[in-house]
């Protein structure tokens, strides 16, 4: 990580032993941001760097996640999220926009409609005289790594008294077809030991076979179903998704008609769950979730969104190099500090 | 303040003794603004804080008095001005945008066309695990409490030497019926003694008689009239307001026609008034204020307008209970400081 | 300039001794940027200062070049980009819209598309009680003194070791009429001796009578030309824009039949420059340099924009007077910062 540009752009790239570190990471800036000390050193960290957030696809759940992580390192941020006002109206490519802002910031977060265009300008930057490093907030319908390090963040947090990831059943439901974030996730659980899954959804919308060949390769046990009741009480987590209806547009397809009432959480089903079964989703969600569901403790989707910003801070912290110093901070404060 | 949020959401739940100890407070925020020292220990205050700014209703003038009220006291800040690049169009209802918000920040500042969103989101975010203070920065035709402070902010300092706003005569001039700046004064003047208040508008756009109804059950005296020209003398207050035909389009009406060149200040008529009257305006204006009084010593508006910077920072510090570390960094540095 | 409000409105206010000045407080300020002690320390010389951007004329680049400049000095910021979120829907003046910010921020930069707007602001705001500083920072055809001041700092950079500025060659390519950045700069090396211009480009585009008359009163040497290749060879400088097509609409013109590829750089016409000639462009670019030229060290068109950033910090710096803080920031760190 010294010398070489510390990109994040793909799922991939992460092992097991990443995954463990950059957790518990998060647990230390969770835990230092809970007091005005810790937060005041977290803050003090990254305060000679400025981040530039370039998010051309509309998000404002992911955008201010980051933004949210880079203020609480103290990081200063500035984006651009609406390519009219920017320099593309006067016949500027693209690759010369984002080259634009190596120039003057350290870090580029970037979402974008194209399925590899982060990836496309980390070669760009790689070959300049002022390589600053890519974090990929979401490509297309390819890949949202953050997404799948949030999803895992919040599976190890939930399951850390319960022996773990290993082993767990975690069903997947609705839009898999073209949902990003199962997509990632499906994949990066292929670093656990035994986590069986289970892919819920109406044949139209159901995952797509290069995620399943990619299983397969991996030597990972799945299920596939359009029968919602059935895996209700046998799985552990239960991972709702919306559907992708604004894809139609692009893709000449025609969704909207396509009814997830039948894969949809309500107060009824949530019966057949077990206690200990978490309910996660990306956000935002429609009707597949009911509101009613909001306040049962198995409701696991606004903490999940809030260990995004904590996920999304350590990795920050591993790009720039200051995880030692976190840990550090955190030993120093240790039990003393007064956590409001 | 302690367990329980503080939310700021009506005029009705300020007494006198929190308007007296919020102007306080805003003058010792103005004092210690005006050194590097003071400003530099302000905003070491709340620098572990972060505010959200959810304006879906234009406004450039409340924003960025908020916005720079934050910063002030070194509140991180973000913000969702339009509802296009955020997660609506992705079909999630707005209860839910809110509530993540509070996921990632402290306080929500909220500016909406609808009259009781705030208090609507602040029930949500009450019933939920992470309450955050709310704080309503102007809810449709309803209410502006934060307007409303500063505007009383704007009285205390302006007749602190002449014994108070006690007693004082306001008249409230041009579109009564649909300025909830001017509605929401009406009502917290009831907090002050033999305060005597004149409706001066046309008769379309004379004041609602909910508000009329309200001052007659705080027993508060007051008078109706189409004369501007009879009260200029009288009154120790003019506070000024434009036409507010933006909300013809959704009431139906037609208010574009009404000439209120009746109801303006020009150099001429100001020769009428008191040499100690003020002129409030809640601003933007148009035409009912003359460019040529700008400069005229008792042209308020624009030191309103700063006023309102503070007094909102006062409202943070309230609402974070930092109070009293104000008033001691004000002690120590006391009159050391080399202001600016 | 302790008194006086120092603004940044045109070029011709800058001498000599102003430009060599500002050159040395950049690289002071880029030297401190380096280290993390050197720029926490440069970020806590304003951090006591907010700064609005009134950015309503499209532009990416510049814009973010003086948020990073702000940010580099710990300057809070604020900007209004979209006049449609403003208060100007509610029939507000534009120089009420910009006075409000003279209420809450301490220097206002702006980019308008009208040539004098920022002078004007800048007089409202001297006959007012809050004057504060009014930077240029683009306006309609006319001037652009930041983009002109960091092309002076990219040329002495570039000529540090060769003598300096005085007695170069510069040449001007491609659309010259209405490149506003081409005219500042164009009058600024009046101040150097012994500079020699040459204008290269189509007659409908070629440089102005105004700025001749200006030259020829300042005894400058100049040429005019099409033949692009024939000062290849010649020049020091070779000074690349696009063409400006966008003022076709408001001049009722119509150049965008006009070939500009006699005008642009390849790699096989590069072959005819000196080693050490170097080529600058204002950026955005179109075709007229290729980017296959991107990585040649002659290339200084990505360092130019990096310049910008550092001057525009020099010139904030100036305005708050904070200049010999950080050359005693820079001496007592000295050599002894670890520059990452």
């Amino acid at each position: 990580m010294s010398a070489e540009v510390f990109h994040c752009l793909r799922i991939e790239q992460y092992d097991r032993k990443f995954l463990d570190d950059i957790c518990e990471l998060a647990d230390a800036i969770r835990f230092l941001s809970k007091s005005k000390q810790g937060a005041d050193q977290l803050a003090s960290l990254l305060s000679h760097k400025r981040a530039m957030l370039y998010f051309v696809q509309p998000s404002t759940r992911t955008f201010l996640s980051f933004q949210s992580a880079c203020q609480i390192l103290g990081m200063k941020t500035a984006d651009v999220r609406d390519t009219n006002t920017s320099s593309e109206v006067k016949g500027e490519s693209e690759a010369d926009t984002v080259r634009t802002f190596s120039s003057y910031y350290d870090v580029i977060i970037m979402r974008h409609h194209q399925a590899d265009f982060a990836r496309h300008i980390a070669n760009v930057l790689n070959n300049s005289n002022r390589p600053v490093p890519v974090i990929n907030g979401g490509s297309g319908k390819d890949q949202h790594p953050t997404q799948a390090l949030l999803d895992v963040y919040t599976l190890i947090r939930s399951f850390k008294e319960r022996g773990g990831v290993d082993g767990k059943k975690i069903a997947f439901v609705g839009d898999l077809f073209r949902g990003r974030t199962v997509r990632s996730l499906a994949c990066l659980l292929t670093k656990f030991q035994g986590v069986r899954q289970y892919f819920v959804a109406p044949r139209e919308l159901q995952i797509g076979d290069d995620i399943l060949s990619y299983l397969d390769q991996h030597g990972v046990s799945y299920a596939l179903t359009e029968d919602f009741r059935s895996i209700l009480s046998e799985v552990d987590v239960i991972y709702m998704t919306r559907l992708q209806d604004e894809w139609d547009v692009k893709d000449g397809g025609n969704t909207k008609s396509i009814n997830l009432q039948d894969y949809s959480l309500t107060k009824e089903n949530m019966n057949f769950l077990q206690p200990h079964t978490i309910v996660m989703h990306p956000l935002p969600r429609r009707q597949e979730i009911s509101t009613d569901l909001d306040n049962d403790p198995r409701a696991m989707y606004w903490r999940q969104m809030r260990n995004g910003m904590f996920i999304r801070a350590a990795l920050l912290a591993m790009i720039f190099d200051v995880t030692d110093n976190i840990f550090r901070i955190k030993e120093t404060l240790g039990e003393n500090v007064s956590v409001e």
